[in-house]
C-alpha cells in the first residue's frame, strides 16, 4: 500500500493493525546520501569510528521513502502487509529543514524509477517525537508565563481604555452580545488578553468573557470579546488546549509510525539495517547520542524485542552453503524462495502493490521491506528445519513445511537477534545488546607519517621488499 | 527550448549563434536553497556582512535550472530566443558533488510545477571551469611524471620477462602482428607502459611499438602490443592526447554556457540577480572569493560589458509612479507590457516554448529570463523616451515607438549598469564597479549586552518609557 500525505491519516489505524497482528515486522529506507564529502567510511573503522561517520550522515542527510512489511504466521502460510511511505519534511510554522544530497544516491534512486516529485509534493510531514514533546511542555509553559508589566504612557492609556469599554459594554450587555475592539499591534493584543483575563475574575455571577479572534479586511486580526454563560467559556478554553495539543500530535506526522514500531513490542528485521536505523532514530526520535555505546542503549531501548538483520544473517557460517559468498538482499530473497518446501507467503486481502512486483521494483523501500520480511520468514525455517526438526512440520498435503510456533524464539535465531551488519569491514556485527566484538587484526600493519601523497606503488615495493606479502593497501582516514 | 543531458550538445551551437548576434542577454536561476540553518538574511546587514551569508549558501546549495534568453533589436521590434536548462552534477571519474536542499525551497518549485525527476534524471553535468583547467594542466603534468623505480625482485623478473617476450616478438614480427601479455595488476601494467616506452627508444627502423587496452573476460584488462609503422605510433598518441583533453573539455558540461556569457561581450540582465550570480560563478566558473570587495572584481571582470538589474530599476525613482512601490518580476513584467507604444517582443522561429504561456510557467527559470529580458527592453526604451526622446521614434504605422540605435550607451540606461539589488536591506545596491554605497543609519538604534531571550515586549517598553518611538525591532545574528 503505497502511503504519502493524502491518504496517511486514513491509513494509521491499518498500520497499528498489522503491527498488533503480526509475529514480525521487517523493513527498509530509502536515503538522500551515504557519505559527506571526506569522510568516506574505511575497513579499517573500529565501531566507534564507523558509528561517528555515520552520526554525520543522519544529521545530514533525509530518508526519503520508508517500507514496513508485517508478517503473520495464519495456518500454513504467511501474510504480509506492506506499506510502502514517502516522506518530506514540514515547512509549516516555522519549519524549515535543510538537508544534503548525495549526487551519487540521488541518481542511484533515480535509476530505480524513484518519483521525487511524489516524494515533494505528498511526502508525509513528521518531526522528531521528542521535539513534539518538548513542544507539548512549553505549550504548557507558555500558559504559566510571566505577566506583562505595564511601564510607559501609552500603554497605560491603552489598557485604561480598554477596561473603560468592556466595562462599559458589559453592564448592558446579555448573554451572547459581542463586542469588537478596536485594531492593535501584536503587543497590544497579549496585553489584551491578560487585561480581560484579569478582568474575568473579578466578573461575579454565571456569565464570563469569551475572547476571539476575527480576521478584519486585508487580513489584520481584531479581537472581540462575548458575554456568554462561564461553562460555556471553561469548556472553550479547555477545546483550545486540547486543540493545540491534538494538532501538535498531527505535526508529529510519520514518527507517529515510528512511535508505533516502539511499542508494539514484535521483532523488527532489516537487511544490512545499520545505517536505516540510525537515520531513522535521528529523523523520527531524538538526535543521535555522541558514542556507540550509547546509541546502542538508546536502540535496544526502543526495540525491546530485538532486531534481526538478514545481511548479519546471510553471511554467518550456518548459511555459507546456501549463498555462496553473495548477501545482496535480491540474492538473499531470490534464493530462499527457491529453497524447497518453506512455508509460503502471501500478501494480505488490500494490499496488492507488490503481487506482480518480480524483482522490478527492488530498491523501493516498501519492497526492500517485503523482500527482507519474507527472506526472514524463510530463514528462520531453515534454521528450524535443519536443527530441530520437530518445530518444521509437513502441511497436511505435504507439500510445505510450517513453524510448529515462534521459530524466533529457538537458540538457533537468538544467536541472531540484536546483531546487526557493518558494512565493508571485519567488524563481526554492531551488538546492540551484551558484548560489542572487536575484529582480530593481528595481520593488519599501520603505517605512520608517510609523506604526503605517497603513492600505492612506493608502499607496495618497500612492503614486498621487506619481505612482506601485503594482501591489500587502504588509506585510514 | 528545453535543453537536457539529451539535446545538449547539439543546441550548443545554437546557444553561441544566439548570443553572438543579440543585443543584449537576461537570465535566472532556480537552486535548493537561500540561507543555511542559523544563517538567516538580516535587514541590517551590511554588504560584505551579505556576502558572507550567501557565500555559505553558494557553497552548499545547487542551481537546478537556468534560464537565458537573448534579445536581438529587428527593424520595429525585440526577437527573443529563450532556453531553459536543467542541471545536474555529474557521477562519472568518481565525482560525487554533496549538496543542500532547503525544505522551504524545494517546496516552493514544486509547488510552480517544478519537474524533479527530469532534474535527476536528464539534467547536464557541468564541472567548474577552473576545475577543468586544472584537470588539464595535471594531464599535462602526468605525461611528464617521474619514472618507476624497480627495487623488489619480484618486478626485476616481471621486468626481465616482459623484456624478453617482447624482444622474442619483434624479431619476427612484421607490420600489424599483434602480442596480448599475461594479464597483471594496475601497478604492473604502469611498469609495462614505461619498459615498453624505453623498448620504443631504442627501436632502429620504420616500425615501432603501439599498445593497446584488450577487455579480457570477466572485465579484467590486459596490455597487447601491435607492431606498426612510427608514424601510425605518433598519430595514435596523439591521438590519444587530443581525446583526453576533448573528453575534459566535454565534462565542463553546462559551464561552457557560462563561458559563452563571459565571452560573448554582451550586456547581461537578471532580476533580483545577487544570488543569481554568486551561486552561477561558484557553481560554473570558480570558488567564490572571500570577501565582497574581491567578489565583485571577478563578476565585473567576467561580464564585461555590464550587469543590469531590473529589480533595482524598478525600485529606482525613475520608475515610482510606474510601479507603485512593488518591484516583483512578474508585477514589472505585466505592467511593462500594458505600457503603451513601445516596440514589442517577439519569440523566434524554432523557440515556441514560451510562446502561449501567459504566466503560468512563472518560476521556470527560462520563462523568468524571458520576462526579465522583455521588461529590460521596454524599461530602456521608456528612460529613453521620456529622457531624450529622439532615441525612439515612431515606427511607419505610427504604432510604436522604436528604438534609434543602442539605448544602453545612453546616459540614462548607464546609471543601472553593474548596480545589482540587494533584497530586504537599506544597502542602496550591490555595486560591480566604482564606489559600494552604504546605507544612512544614524536611525538605527543598536542595543548590545541584551540578557538571553529577552523578549521584543520588554525592549519595546524600555524604548517607549526612553522616549525613542521604534519603528520596527530585529535582531542582528
Amino acid at each position: 500500500m503505497e502511503v504519502t500525505s493524502g491518504n496517511f491519516d486514513e491509513t494509521l489505524p491499518l498500520i497499528r493493525e498489522a503491527l498488533d497482528e503480526c509475529t514480525f515486522w521487517a523493513f527498509d529506507t530509502e536515503f538522500t546520501g551515504l557519505s559527506l564529502s571526506g569522510k568516506p567510511t574505511d575497513s579499517l573503522d573500529t565501531m566507534e569510528e564507523r558509528y561517528e561517520k555515520h552520526v554525520l550522515g543522519a544529521k545530514n542527510f533525509l530518508v526519503i521513502q520508508v517500507g514496513l512489511s508485517t508478517f503473520r504466521l495464519e495456518r500454513n502460510k504467511w501474510v504480509s502487509k506492506t506499506f510502502n511511505f514517502y516522506v518530506f519534511p514540514s515547512t509549516v510554522k516555522g519549519q524549515d529543514k535543510r538537508f544534503t544530497c548525495q549526487a551519487s544516491s540521488i541518481s542511484f534512486l533515480a535509476s530505480h524509477g524513484f518519483d521525487f516529485n511524489k516524494f515533494i509534493h505528498h511526502g508525509i510531514p513528521f518531526l522528531p517525537l521528542q521535539t513534539v514533546e518538548k513542544l507539548l511542555a512549553q505549550t504548557e509553559l507558555q500558559r504559566q508565563r510571566d505577566p506583562i508589566v505595564i511601564t510607559s504612557e501609552v500603554d497605560r492609556k491603552f489598557v485604561a481604555e480598554l477596561k473603560d469599554r468592556v466595562g462599559a459594554w458589559w453592564l448592558h450587555a446579555e448573554d451572547d452580545d459581542r463586542l469588537l475592539l478596536p485594531p492593535c499591534n501584536s503587543y497590544q493584543r497579549a496585553v489584551s488578553y491578560q487585561v480581560l483575563e484579569e478582568m474575568q475574575l473579578l466578573l461575579a455571577g454565571q456569565s464570563g468573557i469569551l475572547v476571539e479572534k476575527v480576521e478584519a479586511e486585508g487580513g489584520k486580526v481584531q479581537l472581540q470579546v462575548v458575554r456568554t454563560h462561564i461553562e460555556a467559556v471553561q469548556a472553550a478554553k479547555a477545546r483550545e488546549k486540547q486543540q493545540k495539543r491534538m494538532e501538535l500530535i498531527r505535526s508529529t506526522g510519520f514518527s507517529q509510525v515510528f512511535r508505533m514500531l516502539k511499542t508494539c513490542r514484535k521483532p523488527g528485521v532489516g537487511h544490512n539495517c545499520l545505517l536505516d536505523l540510525m537515520y531513522c532514530v535521528e529523523q523520527f526520535d531524538q538526535p543521535l547520542p555522541a558514542t556507540w555505546q550509547e546509541c546502542r542503549q538508546v536502540v535496544a531501548e526502543a526495540f525491546k524485542a530485538g532486531i534481526y538483520d538478514t545481511s548479519h544473517m546471510a553471511r554467518s557460517a550456518q548459511f555459507a552453503d546456501l549463498f555462496k559468498g553473495s548477501s545482496a538482499l535480491e540474492h538473499v530473497y531470490s534464493t530462499m524462495l527457491e529453497a524447497e518446501r518453506l512455508a509460503p507467503v502471501e500478501h494480505a486481502e488490500g494490499f496488492p502493490l507488490y503481487r506482480s512486483a518480480e524483482g522490478s521494483r527492488a530498491h523501493e523501500a516498501g519492497y526492500d521491506a517485503f523482500m527482507t520480511g519474507t527472506a526472514f520468514a524463510k530463514l528462520l525455517a531453515h534454521l528450524a528445519a535443519s536443527g530441530v526438526p520437530e518445530l518444521c512440520k509437513e502441511d497436511e498435503d505435504e507439500e510445505h513445511l510450517v513453524p510448529q510456533g515462534p521459530l524466533i524464539s529457538t537458540d538457533a535465531a537468538a544467536g541472531f537477534k540484536d546483531r546487526i551488519n557493518v558494512h565493508g569491514s571485519d567488524v563481526p556485527y554492531a551488538a546492540l545488546r551484551g558484548v560489542q566484538p572487536h575484529p582480530e587484526r593481528s595481520h593488519v600493519l599501520c603505517l605512520t607519517q608517510l609523506p604526503l601523497r605517497t603513492p600505492w606503488s612506493a608502499i607496495r615495493e618497500k612492503c614486498v621488499a621487506a619481505g612482506v606479502q601485503v594482501a591489500r593497501l587502504c588509506a585510514k582516514r
